[in-house]
């Protein structure tokens, strides 16, 4: 039986540190509804799609901190958004910082949430690599992930959504070959991915203008070497004086970018996925079960670091 | 202090079935001595390299097979290759078919050798993924190696040339991201890679126009993910009526490709390969020893299909 699922990626434009929940879920409801006229079942929204990239700055207030995060998801001010996608009968898939209590205490992941077409909780997924640094090191452009985020404890789960498996990546994650391996040895056969990525790093002059190569690469060859299909959303464009990329895109399990954004804006591109096609990759040379050789790649598993590191 | 290492890619054109070993060794003389004259260092040659991809057929004649295979390596018609090298004071890579005796009985392997500046043996590789069948499969492209190769008992091994760390893959390993992996957590800050890769597949005419992206992409993946260079070698043009597909490359650890073969046929590439950009490419996101999991990968080096296959 052919299988196929329309996907929507809804790059988001820059959102400011003023801009209120209730603007920014205003504006994700708006390409909701561009998602779901033009035909799709499934929506993907950036990593931190609430608020700015805020791991720019050093910031020590607890109050101050808790403030781009979410205790409640959905809670008062985001509810709309998931009225809005039960009304229209789309699914989506949405970035957002997520604070829970643990006896006493709130642990803080970087984490992004399925939802299903009846506005409920699919599934949940918790950034795996979580990239910077907790204070400012020399030389290094500002980027502290590390202070404000533990590194997930999800795992890389795989999830059904209207009878496709779907998983979710963000950011960095999606720079790790073992990150779309463990979703694709766990069946994945759509992987959602959210990112918001500066376009200059200080620290290394040379690799400069690679960003969007860099952003591409590894995301076109995790669809190819897995054959799956990624879809991929930016936050783009100039956030509190610091441009991040667009390149948000639709990548088929061939490793092609079928859809790509071409705005820094809030934008919706959409494909129409065939999920015949990774079956078909597949025997094309990645027949798994015949051609991997797990206990070659133990090192993988047990050693972090290069030899002599 | 600064590193390099001056890397040739030896692109061979076609050998066909009645090109004899000395023939095919003299052309490769040929191209070690316009590297060296380059100022090349090290010189690739491809998977393969002395005769022709005699896997495109079904044999079953032991002697027939046996023909294609080196007993003895260098042997006499080959060790004028390893005379010319100590000569010119360049040491190589080659891939060959490598058959060993083994109690009585020949293991045969797809092999690749590596040789020092002296003329004498450095590492060796066993092909890990070996591709194909052992009987032809229905609307399948004949592609028998695995009637004629064993998998590789070799793991992923790193050896140190002139000072730097040097891995090696043979063909289909370097669609595989486990491949480069295992040669970075051995320590690998150069890969080097034989292939021959048919340019038509009949069974994927999706895919068809794509054999070159497939080509590079999961090299300049590998590339970037490891930050390590890459310098592929293929057996390039029509042999045996069968055409093989170029594209012979060296990749900086930034993923980007620096120099490229342009033809089908003997061709030679060089680059003065800088191996800090390893470490600086490292430093911008791909510290190993920080931000990788290894214990969330351990399904990577315990299960070899997708669930549910």
């Amino acid at each position: 039986m052919d299988r196929f699922l329309t996907v929507a990626v809804c790059q988001s434009g820059p959102i400011q540190r003023a801009d209120s929940r209730s603007a920014v879920i205003a504006r994700l409801v708006a390409m909701l509804e561009r998602a779901a006229a033009g035909g799709a079942e499934l929506a993907v929204f950036p990593e931190m799609a609430l608020t700015t990239f805020f791991p720019r700055w050093e910031l020590s207030d607890p109050t101050e901190i808790l403030s781009f995060f979410e205790q409640e998801f959905p809670g008062p001010e985001t509810q709309p958004l998931f009225d809005a996608a039960k009304g229209l009968g789309i699914g989506f898939a949405i970035g957002y910082c997520e604070a829970v209590a643990d006896g006493g205490h709130l642990r803080r992941f970087n984490s992004m949430l399925l939802v299903g077409t009846d506005g409920e909780r699919v599934g949940h997924f918790r950034k795996m690599h979580v990239p910077g640094s907790e204070e400012p090191e020399e030389g290094v452009t500002v980027h502290l992930e590390r202070r404000y985020f533990e590194p997930g404890n999800t795992g890389f789960p795989v999830f059904t959504f209207k009878g496709v498996r779907v998983g979710m990546l963000i950011c960095n994650d999606r720079r790790w070959p073992e990150a779309y391996r463990m979703l694709a040895l766990n069946g994945a056969e759509v992987v959602l991915i959210g990112y918001n990525t500066p376009l200059v790093l200080t620290e290394t002059p040379r690799l400069a203008h690679l960003r969007m190569f860099h952003n591409h690469l590894p995301m076109q060859a995790g669809a190819y070497q897995n054959t799956v299909w990624v879809a991929a959303c930016a936050k783009a464009g100039e956030e509190e004086g610091q441009m991040l990329i667009g390149g948000s895109c639709i990548i088929a399990p061939s490793g092609e970018i079928v859809a790509q954004a071409t705005s820094l804006g809030d934008e919706v591109i959409i494909h129409r996925a065939d999920i015949g096609m990774n079956a078909e990759c597949a025997r094309a040379g990645f027949d798994f079960a015949r051609y991997r050789r797990p206990a070659e790649y133990a090192l993988i598993g047990t050693q972090a670091g290069r030899a002599g590191e």
